[in-house]
């Protein structure tokens, strides 16, 4: 979900050019001794945006045949081109012993200003005036993100990357795409790949998602315009669906009389890993919903049929604080001893046993664990109470796939899209954490 | 040229746009009352991105129906909304009574540049989000650089839009397209009127500047896909042309064994007023070399036949000021007198009297007169000099228009591109003002 | 009009071709003798399908080069490649000699009829395997419909021209566009000289027609996609107009308030003389109907403006021959004879005094005269009657253009589609001949 | 291969039609009682085009609903709409008793050669005038097609159907279009169902057929733009190939150095059996062997890797024969039991005592065993052949798949096109049935 797993597609699609462009050792040392001359040339070479250009691209294709450890060592190399202290201390005070009118003021705050930037946004900017160099950055964020989270000293490069990032994929510049069995071969492929929510098995599954009882709808930026952002795989019922098998069975959706009545998005998956934390997800469903509505004039309902993902490892912590807890009802140590029965769900005696106590956990979960607050802890929760949606139910044995069972024992969540709502939702929520939710879940926790 | 002259088609269609959205006095008044609000709302209103995508497209709207004044009220109001200098005097206290390691010195940075950004520069970037936001976006700078002209305390709102747009402008998103014969009637209709070098007379005009003798490239961006931000129009011929009439003629161009030899820059044209001070000539004529060279591998001479307009506004000043100079030989005065006369080339004695002296002031003047240096004075020699072309010919006679007569005496310049001295050039021009010349140009002087 | 106007755009394009492609004499005969060769070759030459369709390219080229002279000696060398008269003789005794059973009898059907296919037909066709060779095979018809105006004797090698091409263009395989503005400067330019009924007198002109308020189609076929076959123009009004002024006026049509109540068809052109009795207009009003009902849904008048092009000459020919009969109240002379001058409209008396005697003629002439029973004389109404419409109004003084004054003496009429009656009203036409005519109209006869 | 086989895909789809479009009983039997009168009403009901085009595309929809027998029936009722016997006599008569010129007599010509049509024909033909007329004849002809084999008196129908589909898809509007992994995936579903000579196993399998190595070309007629005619699929490789094995593994072809020498047409599929007879395979091996020419300009060998299909079939008609011939070597018996073995080319000793004699009995057949001379027996040699090839090689197990091994005892060949010699080859080929024949081969006959 929204900006948390790593597709498999791009994980495979790493780690296949890495092997790919893996070098011998003695070239890779050569290219690393190379490394910090380039950037050097890049950021302080004389000469005219021509030979500019040149180095840049030069530079770039040495990234791409670096390995993890020549990447983190770019990054560190890039790192020692921060803003200049000296510089900065005399900005300000050139900036404090001044008085003046406003616009004096105004050029003193826009001097101090470029004085704040470092020069590494400047040459990361620049990749950009190669082929292909916007693609190229996002993949280098997602390499990046994955040093920051061992190494904490990235992150001010990490982050100005993401500010850079951020203005170029404005949601203004964003083509929103309805994606059909007749899109490029080689497009689906990449799409299904990217799927991060309920794998595609194969091309008769993915087919079965373009089906005329289904939607399935994509962000494309310009500058990589067959490449996915995020998308999002609609089905058209005529219920509010609480199992995911009914879903993903063939020709499941639309019943015979008058069209369908409500739309279930099951499956939302990011698919450019060096775009996280910066959100599309809000707007692409806004959008779908208006498409849609005008398509078929009968939908009522727009709804999501979600996984839990945070559910489970929050539960063992709980559980087992709990049971250390004098006085709390003990007990979690049998719950999670009948969840480690493979097939749990097929023991009706077990199933039966858990259905109680985890529904009640699990709204607990959803209505009162917070990240930071107000921010709920689960994090695919969190992004459809952002968007103004409310939780509107808590399905049981819902998902019994080996990663339903594993992250959310089986259960996922209904969230609403109510239009007339969809503002004080999100207002009431971000404002002040309250979490808009349907009667008989708030029930739940009694 | 070159983010010189406003084309007269986008100076017809603001003034059109502005009759026909001129509202009545009263329902004007009402509309600047609401005006404050609306900002305000934009900027301060809770509530989630529905309801503030809402309010921006309401602002937009009503900027749009505001004539001249209502727009520089609009700006007034705008420039409300700048840094809180309250809150920047904090922030640099905070930044400088820490101490701490690099990473907490960055962040520190972070949160200083942060306090340093107008709320203006939200507001604006937020347009984008509505349809046809970033030609708004466009269109808006063009009326706040006729504001500034007046008054400069609109500069820094204006230097923050620049910046966003020059973000969003990024040379890598732009996309070059050949425009034929076969582009769009209606866009055809708008470059005819973007043209700012030389007219376009009408539509058979227009054609015989698309034929097989001659090319025409612009530069899009995909936000905006049937708008051109610049274009360059090619004449394709065997010699250096120095008469214009020569090329604007039907079917000058191709001589007939083999093909080209030699390709003329003889008009490039910035489209978008919004953009001005955001360049893209320079990518735009490397751009077209290349194409260039890749269909026609027998060309080997790049050169334009170029406008020298600031010519007769400097020569003026310049003779003038020398006139009074004891010492200096007198004669201005009899220059700007024949020169005054209206079809004084037409004079054969008049012409002849005046081709010394005027060619060697143009000399002089593209030499050795600067804006401020190393720039050269003249803005289109200026433009071609900076991006690595030298200066070729003086050519006398060569553009015998009203405006050509007016602006430059009827002198144009070749100026040539070299591909092998073209970082040279540049690299000596913009670093010490060293202007790359022919030699016969430079025997001129003596 | 529908198959009658040759366009002038066609004409001009003929003459010009002729004359760049013209040879010197010398050239030319040689290339004469050369023909026949080439023609035998084509025929009779052994060989694989390569070197057939190298010489059936040569031949399009060695054709191309020849002016009107040598086409019409091509179409005579052509002619002897007629139908063997022997082998016909002979196939028909053999088709009577025998009996048999009905597969017998049709197998012996087939070898006849394929006795009776003259090798012309054979060779016509192959011109298709050559690129172009659609387009070269229409207007290789339009050479050979001026030819058999002249000299009948090539009546049947164009009777089996039509054929090939009817089957060709069939309307199953055309393909209807909207034209608007936004369509390539080249495509519109050839439309405005296609134009047949009403000039195009300039690009603003054009840009007119392509407005809001009014609409253009055309069909088109796969195999010359840029080549319109025949268009129509449309304009949205509130009224059934009467007046070509008020049509091509600018900005005249959609009133205020709600939209498009009538479409007038103002203008039928066919671009391809050599597509000649080959008729789309049919197919195309329908679709235009039906399209435009479904983008205007309050839309209920569907009519033309037509020209009545036959009028002038049948009323010369009927007043002169009138005046000659005893009996007859004369008066064809005096009628004539004001007509005769320039601008007889403007003279009120002379137009008062024209006005009863010629509705009442034209009226005689649309519903009384007929080409062949029971075709209707005038070509015009022919076409929309055989569509299905009804002679609905005479407007008197509605095209006082030079063309509308010299053909139908300044009257027009309009021809309206009622969906409704379109079928009944075709039956009874091409059954009997009886002409669908509103009441007034038959009124005038009295 | 060409015109032989029908493919899988059209089989599926065709069952799966019938089944899908399948009505009860009764319904069937009331619809068969309206389609004669449906069938009259189209040919000889009075009323225009309109009402027309409604009645045949009703026709349409009532055939669609039929299954295998209605849809004899529907050809049964068809075929009364022969030509008129009494009409034919007397224009017969007529044109036998007058004398007269050229043009009265050609004139003749053509009222017989009208009266000779079929009133069929103007029904098949009105199809056209639906959308998806064209496909819908071309598959109504594949029905007849497995009718007319039962049953020969439809055969005049079908003949007369073929030349109307002859006539719309003459090779000059075909388009050819190169297939790759990013066309449409219902497209290349589509494709891969198609494939008539070695199957597709799956989405890999298609996307290894479509890779760099690869080349997919296909005709496609504009009137069903989204279904191919025939496609071919080419490996390029850098010797001739004998394997088919070789050029299905994934990433065989292309060596390192220079590009490919050798492009293997390894599978050619006519996708359309309604088209059957009319051949575009001869025009699409050219159109590919330019293209590829172009592309790749080391290539110097273009050649096929073709199975034997009609080997094995008259190996036993051939043996068994033989065997009763006094005189001849006995044995057939023996090959034939050897071949009968399920896998007898793994065991080395029958593989070993085969060779000899099944290499020189396939030379034998190729070679020798003519369909009705001058044409080969075998099918897609005579394809190929006839397209100019020669004979170049025969491989030994160079297709041991069950089809392979069923068809053609594992035997392979290549097929040569050598530009220069095609034209010769064709020729002597279709004119006294020479066939070109590497030495080689030629001396596996002794």
């Amino acid at each position: 979900m929204m900006t948390i797993t790593l597709p498999r597609w791009e994980r495979a699609r790493s780690a296949k050019a890495n092997i790919v462009r893996r070098l011998s050792d003695a070239a890779a040392k050569k290219r690393l001794a190379r490394l910090r001359e380039e950037l050097v040339a890049c950021l302080e070479a004389p000469g005219g945006e021509v030979s500019a250009r040149a180095r840049i691209a030069t530079l770039a294709n040495t990234y791409l045949e670096l390995d993890a450890a020549g990447r983190e060592h770019f990054f560190r190399l890039l790192g020692e081109f921060s803003v200049d202290r000296v510089a900065v201390s005399g900005a300000i005070d050139e900036f404090s012993s001044h008085a003046g009118g406003d616009a004096e003021y105004l050029g003193r705050v826009r001097r101090l200003r470029a004085a704040l930037v470092s020069p590494w946004v400047r040459l990361l900017t620049e990749f950009n005036s190669v082929a292909g160099g916007v693609k190229f950055l996002v993949d280098l964020r997602a390499d990046l993100l994955q040093v920051v989270e061992c190494d904490g000293k990235f992150q001010a490069l990490e982050c100005d990357l993401r500010d850079v990032l951020a203005s170029w994929f404005d949601i203004g510049f964003l083509e929103l795409r309805r994606i059909t069995w007749d899109a490029p071969a080689a497009y689906l492929e990449k799409l299904a790949g990217y799927e991060a929510v309920h794998e595609v098995r194969n091309w008769q599954d993915l087919k079965n998602r373009l089906e005329t009882d289904r939607r399935c709808f994509a962000f494309h930026h310009p500058a990589m315009p067959s490449e996915p952002l995020i998308f999002v795989e609609v089905a058209l019922t005529t219920e509010l669906t609480g199992q995911i098998k009914t879903l993903l069975r063939r020709n499941s959706a639309i019943s015979a009389g008058g069209g369908p009545t409500t739309a279930i998005f099951y499956s939302i998956s990011n698919c450019q890993v060096g775009l996280e934390g910066i959100s599309f997800g809000n707007a692409l469903i806004k959008r779908v919903v208006n498409l849609l509505s005008k398509e078929f004039p009968r939908l009522r309902t727009f709804a999501t049929l979600s996984p839990i993902p945070g559910l489970i490892p929050w539960l063992r912590r709980y559980l087992s604080a709990r049971d250390q807890q004098p006085g709390e009802p003990a007990g979690g140590e049998g719950i999670l001893s009948l969840l480690s029965a493979p097939s749990w769900y097929r023991d009706a005696a077990a199933a039966a046993a858990l259905r109680g106590p985890l529904m009640r956990l699990c709204t607990h979960y959803l209505l009162r664990e917070k990240r930071n607050s107000p921010a709920a802890l689960d994090p695919v929760e969190h992004f459809h109470l952002s968007n103004g949606a409310r939780l509107e139910r808590i399905n049981w044995l819902a998902d019994t796939s080996r990663k339903g069972l594993r992250e959310s024992a089986g259960m996922m969540a209904n969230y609403l899209y109510t239009i007339e709502q969809i503002d004080d939702n999100h207002e009431a929520y971000v404002t002040s954490g309250r979490i808009a939710c349907a009667a008989p879940v708030r029930e739940l926790l009694r």
